[in-house]
């Protein structure tokens, strides 16, 4: 299983370490980052280099997209959104905060209920998504995720959605605060089970 | 206010870039990456660029040392253990799963009660260090946090003790999942309140 971290310049730092980290702690899963260029800078001025090119998108088996303080402009930058071609019906797909814009100027969101920050809000409100006040949601092989500490929930369903909800579970126990694991596990799985769909166990 | 996130190869993306994100959330704070080189590799092999050298962590006012894979062999690296100074009487100190390794080779535990992931607790507790089954402890300037999603607890203590519980709330009600920031809030901040000590509000 080959994932995708899609970062550009000006990235949340949170969302996307988040997600690479619990998903490479998945036995045989592989989560890149990857951008468009040799190096990505942060929003708060963290250079860091990218492990895959932009073109690494369309190989991956899971794409997550991560938010930043630049995806407005990222978003009309056409020449770069014809390089992200993901498929919903062979990759599992996920956008946190702002990422759902780019999702959205895709065409990938349609008419499902949509999670974002509330400072993303407006702004994917304008290109038609139906936003909704929660933390989590996916139709399909779709998700999308509100708030940089719902990372978790994010990561959570894609390892699920990918490897099955024990995967997940370990992987949430293992990151979970010592003596917290139990109530973490059960919270951060409460959230994703109910957007697994038939089949996943 | 200036806080060094110390990072080391083989570093763990989730603790160092949580306290980064979290506390440049605050005005007025700086949150730096610093290392002993000019780029650190984290453990899933993303190579960083550091922002500060090692001695920035002389000047900082708060310092926070994550965790990595290869904390083991660091703090057996002498020469680079004496680039390390640390005063709890003028710093806020925290350290996250090993990092506390980095703390108690360095004399900074005494017999406080100390937090590290399950992981690193035999060798935490070989320095003699008392480690407890907690996910967060702070005794004055010296905190300990263990369990990666514990990195939340480690960041809103620093804050809360550097700027006031109310920068650490509105920081936490930021970066919470929509639609669970009053929950995340009470969590966060009922786990690190009991350790502010007195006058801290």
């Amino acid at each position: 299983m080959r994932a995708a971290i899609v970062t550009f310049d000006g990235f949340n730092e949170l969302d996307s370490f988040v997600a690479l980290a619990l998903l490479n702690r998945v036995p045989g899963w592989r989560a890149a980052l990857c951008g468009p260029g040799g190096t990505v800078t942060s929003m708060n001025g963290v250079r860091v280099e990218t492990q895959q090119g932009i073109e690494f998108i369309e190989q991956a088996d899971a794409v997550l997209i991560g938010s930043g303080v630049r995806t407005r402009d990222i978003v009309w930058d056409t020449k770069l959104m014809a390089r992200i071609r993901l498929d919903p019906a062979r990759q599992i797909i996920g956008a946190q905060c702002s990422g759902a814009l780019v999702l959205a100027k895709l065409g990938l969101l349609g008419d499902a209920p949509v999670c974002t920050d509330l400072t993303s809000k407006p702004w994917v409100m304008e290109t038609g998504a139906r936003v909704v006040d929660a933390p989590f949601h996916a139709s399909g092989n779709v998700a999308t995720a509100g708030g940089c500490m719902a990372a978790h929930y994010l990561a959570a369903w894609t390892i699920a959605r990918g490897a099955g909800v024990e995967a997940a579970r370990a992987v949430i126990d293992y990151v979970a605060p010592v003596s917290e694991k139990a109530e973490t596990v059960a919270r951060v799985i409460g959230v994703v089970t109910p957007f697994l769909g038939d089949g996943v166990e």
